[in-house]
């Protein structure tokens, strides 16, 4: 019974989906689903990579929680447009549905906008599963949670595009094994380029935005 | 609809619950359901819980991932009986049901345990949704991931009996605000006991397994 439902609930997801993609092509809009473990530091990453490609790159930020707006409230400094949405008002869902980023989209111009970044909810499963109708997908993974989470949890990075290794500041006082995790994700995604930074002291940052900028360029490039 | 198929699905779980609880009090065992986000440090508590708390306490341990049986392999040192549940077999599932729990308690001897752990998938919103007939529930939040966590996911801190902050060996290293912290725990949950310890260096260890012995004498002093 319950794969059943859970297939009629994506399928219905998966329409939605395709009606955003549409729009954000019609639009020129590229945008980014991030998806972690609570905690894992997006919204810090956010932050930092915001300051350092806008106003270049037009960017407007959709921030997905259960409750608060705190993330909201530290990416709208920025100067970038945000809009949260809190899945407590509709039952506390784990993950960001596509008719959800339908109606957050409403609130920005997006025909003035290069790059929508979608911050999802702290979660390592289920927003794997929801397609938003996005152009590309990173996973963070924060170094403090161990190198085998990409064995453990397979599908997010499988259906990610791109993985950064955040808070490379604390690996002296930790037991993690980079080559080990490294390996763990080329095991179940190949060739998936592999970000290795601090969002915090910002070391490593320049690669990631490097990739990040030539993906919303080669989307321009292509209307 | 979403709402109503989760409804369905939830009342359906409860009933699995309310068989699994009757089964467990029938047998004496006192069942603790630990849930955090992936890579919070369960799987070294448990470790170092049950190497101070066996073979006083005669335990069993259940453990829920996605994939692996890297858990269970490291559990299964301890000397306790322990069951591995894979949820990809069955769709992937980010929360352990109670059906399952029930399935996977056929592989112990209820009678001759005290104590059962379920080490519940990594994820901080699913699992809380899902009573599997347990007697107890620790939260355990790594202090790596922020001290508003709990503000941001309330219903797995209103739901659980205790909270474990664990890494404070990391607190050097981190802008983490315990008091913060504790003051997000207690606005959703009044006076619920938070033990802040170090799993890895069995800093602080002694309160929490304070609690959970004497949890689990009051459990076998009421049959």
């Amino acid at each position: 019974m319950e794969v059943d439902v859970a297939r009629k609930i994506l399928d219905t997801n998966d329409a939605h989906a395709g009606q955003n993609r549409e729009r954000f092509a019609a639009a020129g809009v590229f945008v980014l689903n991030m998806m972690s473990s609570p905690g894992s530091g997006k919204t810090t990453l956010l932050e930092k990579t915001l300051v350092r490609i806008m106003p270049k790159i037009r960017c407007g930020v959709i921030v997905g929680d259960i409750c608060t707006t705190n993330d909201a409230d530290r990416l709208a400094r920025s100067g970038a447009p945000v809009t949260q949405i809190n899945t407590d008002a509709f039952g506390g869902d784990c993950h960001l549905a596509a008719h959800v980023i339908g109606k957050a989209a409403d609130a920005f111009d997006l025909e003035n906008l290069d790059l929508l970044i979608v911050e999802n909810i702290g979660n390592l499963v289920c927003p794997a599963e929801f397609d938003i109708g996005e152009n590309a997908r990173t996973v963070v993974l924060s170094v403090t949670e161990g190198e085998d989470k990409p064995a453990k949890y397979p599908h997010m990075f499988r259906k990610c595009d791109s993985a950064v290794l955040n808070k490379t500041d604390l690996l002296p006082y930790l037991d993690f094994d980079m080559a080990a995790a490294e390996g763990f994700i080329h095991q179940v995604h190949p060739d998936m380029p592999i970000f290795q930074l601090s969002a915090k002291t910002e070391e490593g940052l320049s690669p990631w935005l490097n990739w990040l900028t030539t993906q919303v360029a080669e989307n321009r490039s292509a209307r």
